[in-house]
This record gives C-alpha cells, structure tokens and sequence, in this order.
C-alpha cells in the first residue's frame, strides 16, 4: 500500500477512528486501526467489537493495499503536523512497517497483519430509511441524559428507539430512563421506518454518532436489525450492535392526568435551582418546589452548611403543593429546554411530575418527587 | 456585621481566597474565609497555615463586624449571582449565621467563631523593596516549571529568590532545579533588595502570586524575612512562609565552558521534538540530537511502537554531535523562549547542556543529557 492524503482528511478520519477504539486493551489489533486503499479512495476502519467505524477519504493511491496501525498514534501525528501538509502513508508488509512521511518528518509504526483484523459481519436488516442528520440529532440528544449508568439494568444502558403512535399518528421515538427520571423525545416516521423492530442503542453508539450528524441538513441512511443498527453518511459508516435486552413498558410510567400547571422561564428556573442548591454539599440533595398562586419559592436545608431559598415569577393557578425533586435531575431537565417556557404538570407531592417546552408534547420529560 | 458589596468585588476577593483554601481539611476552621467589615472597606482572609491572602474591597458597612463562612461556597454563591448584582452579608452572632441576600436569591450560612480563625502572627521584615509585577511574573513564570516534586528533597520543592552578581552586577535571581533540568532567571535588584536573605518560596505560593501579578505595570511591595516573604498590592496582601531548607549551590551545575554552538527557531524545534516524541508511549523516552554543519535530526526509537526522525534546518558550525534528552524536558526549556532563538550549547553528549535565548545570559537553562 502506498497513498497520499492531505493532513485534514487523515485528521478527520483518525479522530473518529481513535475515539472509538478503547483506551485499554487486551487483544492488540483492537488498539489499530485498519487502512485499506483501493481506487482514488482510503478506508480508516475501527472497533471495539460492539461499534464500527469506517471512514472514507479521498486520496491518491499509488498502490492498493492494506495495513493496520495503532489508531491513536497515527491521529497523534495527524494532528501535530502542520496545517496543510500532504501526508504518505507506505505500508512495507515484509518488514510489517508503515512508513508515515511529510515534509521532514519521518514515521516508521509497527503494523499488524490486516488478516487479524475483526471486520464486522454484514448483517441483514429488516428497515432502510433515511432520516434528517439534524432530526435525528435531537432524538438523540434530548434523551441520552436519562440513560442509566447502572450496569446490572443493562437494558437501560443506551437509548430504546422505536415506532409508536403519537398524537398525530405514528412517530418515530426515542425512550431513555434510569428510573428516576424519563425522556420521550418524538420525530415524524421516516418513510421505511414502518416495520423497524424496536432497538435499545447502547450509550457509547449514541456518543459517536453524534460527530455523524454535524450537519443538521445531511441525509443519514439508516438501516436496523433485530441486532444491529447502522448510520450512513457518504463518507462514514457505523455499524453499532444494539442491547440484547426488552426495554420497559414505559407508557404506564408517564402520568396522563397530572392537571396542575407551572409555567416557568426555563433559564431562570435552571439558574435558580442552581444557586439554591449550593448549599447542600451532597450531590443528591433535594430542592423544595413551594407553589402558591403565580408563585415558586425554590429552597434547600442543609442543616450542617446552611439554607437557602429564591422566589420566582412563575404562572400557577392551582391550590397550594410543596414538592421535592433531586436538584440534579431537576437542572438536567429543564437545561433540555431550548425554545419556549418549562411546562410542569403536577400531581401531588408524592407522583411523578410531567414536564415539556410549551404545548409541544413531541418531548416529554418525567421525573419523580424526592420526600422533603 | 451588615455590609453591602457588589457581585463583581465580592467574586473577585473569594476567587482568590478559595484557591488558597485546602479542599480536603481536618481542621473545619480552615475551609472558611474570615470576612472582617470597618469603615468603607470589608477584607476576605484565608489560609492554609503556611500562605494567608488577605484581599480588601469597597463595601457599604452598616454595622462593623466580623465572622467566618465556607469560602468555597461564599465562592460558589457570588459565582452563579447575576451580574451587577448588590450582595448584603449579615452575621447574626446569636444564632451562628451569615445571611446573604440578593434580589430574590437568599442564603443562610453556617459560621465559626472569627476568634478560631488563624490569623498569621506578623513578622519583622529584613528587607522592604518595591518591584514591578511584569519584573516579579518573569522570574517566577520562567523558573517554576523547574520545580522539583519530591517530597523528600522538599529543599528543592520551591523557587530559591535572592541577591546574586549577575554579569553586569548584583542582580534579583530566582532559581529551580529536580535535578535533571535548572532554570536561572535574573532581574536588576531593585533599591533597598540589597541584604534580602536569599529565601525558597513554595510552589503552592508560586502559583498563588500569579494572580497577584496580572497588571504588568503595577509596583508590589515585597517584604522579606528568613522564614516569611510577602506580596501586597493596595487590595492584596499575600504572606507566606518560606521554605526551611538550604538551597544547594547550583552554580557548580551551570556549565561555563560548552562551546558547540547550536541556534534554531524555538517554535520549530519545539513541533519538531513534539511529532517525533509520538511513537513513545513512555513518558520518559529520550529524544536524539544528531548535529552535523547546519543540520539537526531529531529521533526518536521505541523498538515495540515504531520510530521517528525530522530535520530541521539549524546554525550549527561544530563538529558533529550526538545527544539524547528526556522528550518532555527538552520541550519545556524551548517553551521558555518567546522573543528569540534558542541557544544551545553543548560540551559532550554526558555533560550538561545549556540554553538561553539569543545571547540574553538574564534567562538560563540547563538539562542533563540522557544516555540514547
């Protein structure tokens, strides 16, 4: 293999090669990346077993080859050569080395046989569609920070994306919970999506694929399996297995007759929740919510540190609640908020609390009470 | 006490007080601020035994008082207030609490008794002089990176200020060394510096005087004792005390006869050692300098990950040259140069190495070779 490439097309490549690739190994090749050059074209294809990446880059193909070499020194050099600079990448497959040259530097990297390298096999996918970068982007987005962390509920480590009949008919819709709170973000069912089988997309996907969907107006091509999901770009291609597992019936947590109303700028609200929750030095302190008529009274005892309490401008009209939420959960969500006011639907202290943007029921956020 | 301050001052004084504060105490007094309010002025104190900054600003004092409170969260509060906030403190002696209050924010801090606070005793000065801040930031900033970690050479665990004959005279040095690299930073001696006892001043105090010295042009008056030094603009007093230790007379390791001359663009040298220093996953790898008549290849050998080599186009004029150095060493003395060329100059490929900028002999370095 012999190719040339230019700096910035190697960097963009090998940046998301190296971060898929993990940090601690114990099975070398997965540390490389594999480099297959053919045509006017080079492939940088990387794994961790569960998730791979292939990027495509144009360059000048001498002779066709290929070769695998640690990922993250090869971005290492991508990135501390100067702007601009062409790049040639020789493979020596006698001496097992690449050789990395530009201007006056000079690399010779240990190789590993591209043989050894576990190419993922192709699979058969039930549903092809595509989707908007930036449509997709948001399902994503808005839910990730409800996916649990705890590894023995292992079906809720990642993201449950599926169909489902919203208000307006059927929705594409992305589901995450840790069981203290829930997102449920919706989007309009893509043509082809219809008899997609239900996948949980596992956490670390869902952080690569957001450097995939950059550019909110780019066509994503999707295609799904009862055991793999891919994302397709002209230029990049992650194939991800998906959690063998059954997400929860999570319709029968979502509270349907939550009838009291907070209405709340989002911003000022986050801020506010924000200062009062200084005071408390443990993480999982709760904030107390005091409603009365167009009136909230945030407020935290700490009693070892202090107290602390900030009133806010708010539209309610309901009878009097005092309810308490886990300050962290409270902030994440309503840092979801982008375009309009937070809409809190409230039932008593002791209920899970529904909270959306406006009337837009399109995300729906959930998040239940804390004993204060 | 019952003061008002603005957000702005109140931010400023306790992101300097917080920073001198321990994070992790056995003595809970120590994690406070001692707030002190008389006149038309209210001072922040804090320490940690060995530092104390004392940082004066305007405030509107109703009643004259004192108190001590959290300086992390006093900090944390004034950092998410809104800015131009108006902030009032009031300490209620009999129930042990500070009060902060702004707009609709409203906090209720524990405190401890102002009379447990440690005060640090004063002391008789030696010498008294008045310094530039620009003066003072170059001789810390250039020596620091030098300073040794060990804790059991804990002589070495600071910046060694004190009056030496420079090559136009007496001259204000500050000196660092581990061992393997030194730096030797001089400035003219500034009236009344004369019989200042040379004194070793912490690290941690280092960096602590960096905020001190953001103005340039600012005078700072230094006291200097054998056991304290201290800092002080008119809003900022930093004392300290000084490291109770020899420093060893590092004037032996500064090599006077190297005569290879080698001079080469700082930056470039400093990319160059960079790249090739990539295909080392240890820390400690040395670099290879090859000097031949105008020539340096730098190289790098990490038998298991591969190998590195670039040429840079230098002024060397000696015979040739062989020498190794820690990568990360050599690229923290070239770091140093920012107005000129780096000097080197060599003896034998087992003998110190010296570098400088330019012929400015008011900056010194030295490196100790590694065997490659």
């Amino acid at each position: 293999m012999k190719i040339s490439i230019e700096r910035a097309a190697l960097l963009k490549a090998m940046a998301q090669a190296q971060s898929v690739v993990e940090r601690r190994n114990t099975i070398p090749i997965l540390a490389n990346v594999l480099i297959e050059a053919e045509g006017d074209s080079v492939s940088f294809r990387a794994t961790d077993l569960d998730i791979e990446v292939v990027e495509r880059a144009p360059a000048q193909v001498e002779r066709a080859g290929a070769t695998t070499v640690s990922a993250v020194m090869l971005h290492e050099i991508a990135r501390k050569l100067p702007d601009g600079a062409l790049v040639s990448l020789t493979a020596d497959a006698v001496a097992g080395r690449l050789t990395v040259q530009a201007g006056r530097s000079h690399f010779n990297l240990a190789t590993l046989p591209r043989e050894d390298f576990p190419v993922m096999a192709s699979s058969e996918y039930t549903a092809n569609f595509s989707a908007n970068a930036g449509t997709l982007k948001r399902l994503f987005e808005k839910s990730k920070f409800a996916i649990s962390t705890e590894e023995t509920r292992y079906y809720l480590n990642g993201v449950f994306m599926h169909v489902a009949t919203g208000e307006d008919g059927p929705v594409l819709r992305c589901v995450a919970t840790d069981g203290h709170r829930l997102a449920r973000i919706d989007a309009p069912l893509p043509a082809g999506a219809e008899d997609m089988p239900g996948v949980i997309v596992p956490r670390k996907t869902v952080g690569e694929l957001r450097k995939l969907l950059d550019d909110d107006e780019a066509q994503i091509a999707v295609s799904v399996s009862e055991t793999k999901i891919r994302f397709a770009t002209p230029h990049i291609t992650l194939t991800s297995k998906v959690i063998d597992g059954t997400f929860p019936d999570y319709a029968r947590v979502i509270p349907m007759g939550n009838s009291r109303r907070l209405e709340v700028d989002a911003a000022e609200f986050a801020k506010a929740v924000d200062r009062v929750a200084t005071v408390s030095s443990e993480r999982a302190r709760a904030v107390k919510l005091s409603l009365d008529e167009d009136r909230l009274v945030l407020s935290v005892n700490a009693p070892d540190a202090g107290a602390a309490e900030e009133e806010l401008a708010v539209a309610y009209g309901d009878e009097r609640l005092e309810i308490g939420f886990n300050a962290k959960y409270l902030l994440e969500i309503a840092s979801q908020v982008d375009r309009e006011n937070a809409v809190f639907l409230f039932n008593s202290s002791g209920d899970p609390t529904l909270m959306r943007e406006g009337n837009d029921t399109s995300a729906v956020y959930v998040v239940m009470p804390m004993r204060v």
